[in-house]
């Protein structure tokens, strides 16, 4: 069989670093990433490429520069390209992220919460 | 607030006909849908376009060529272009679909099954 499934829970037990996104799938020019937040993200854009969240675990509150949006198990939300966005995490928050292939985490904000490579696991 | 978060469950209770996907957001020209399945699709391919099938509920066996995978509900497979495939539900299934915005879900087999222009709910 040359195909294999991706189970979350299952790549989600493997790492426990907050805001440092893994690779566990790519089609189509995208990547899908299992990523653990903890915190306050920075604020940031993406010149080119939507985001989509999708939460796992936790409550994601997505701040945006008109109001903040809860995400919580079961919901996604799509940040285009261009809008401001911070994540904030108060607790754990589980989440899988599709997006192009080499998005950056912090997008127009480099610095130390970048994630240059991230890894597949 | 311009963005709206999506909630799975909320878009599923919207439908009921099976093998008819429903396209719930798009982002980098790829599509989010929602599809419920249930008994034997046909056998298909898709010259162009790779596929991905997350396991909302249910069990999912994805027929290939060589092999049956099993796909629970937390898991996901990426079906690459070209791979001949069948998903089969002996009960029903919910399902998050990925893939190109466009993409025919019987792909190179079109017929009565065929679901042509994908509503957003």
């Amino acid at each position: 069989m040359n195909l294999h499934k991706v189970n979350l829970a299952e790549k989600l037990s493997l790492f426990s670093t907050h805001w440092s996104p893994k690779i566990v799938g790519e089609l189509n020019g995208q990547q899908v990433k299992l990523v653990k937040l903890l915190g306050e993200f920075v604020w940031h854009s993406h010149a080119d490429e939507d985001e989509m969240f999708f939460v796992i675990d936790g409550t994601l509150a997505m701040h945006l520069r008109d109001g903040v949006i809860k995400i919580y198990p079961g919901e996604f939300l799509i940040v285009p390209k261009g809008v401001e966005h911070k994540p904030v995490a108060e607790r754990e928050v589980q989440l899988m992220l599709f997006e192009p292939a080499g998005t950056l985490n912090t997008g127009n904000q480099e610095g130390q919460l970048t994630s240059r490579n991230p890894e597949w696991i």
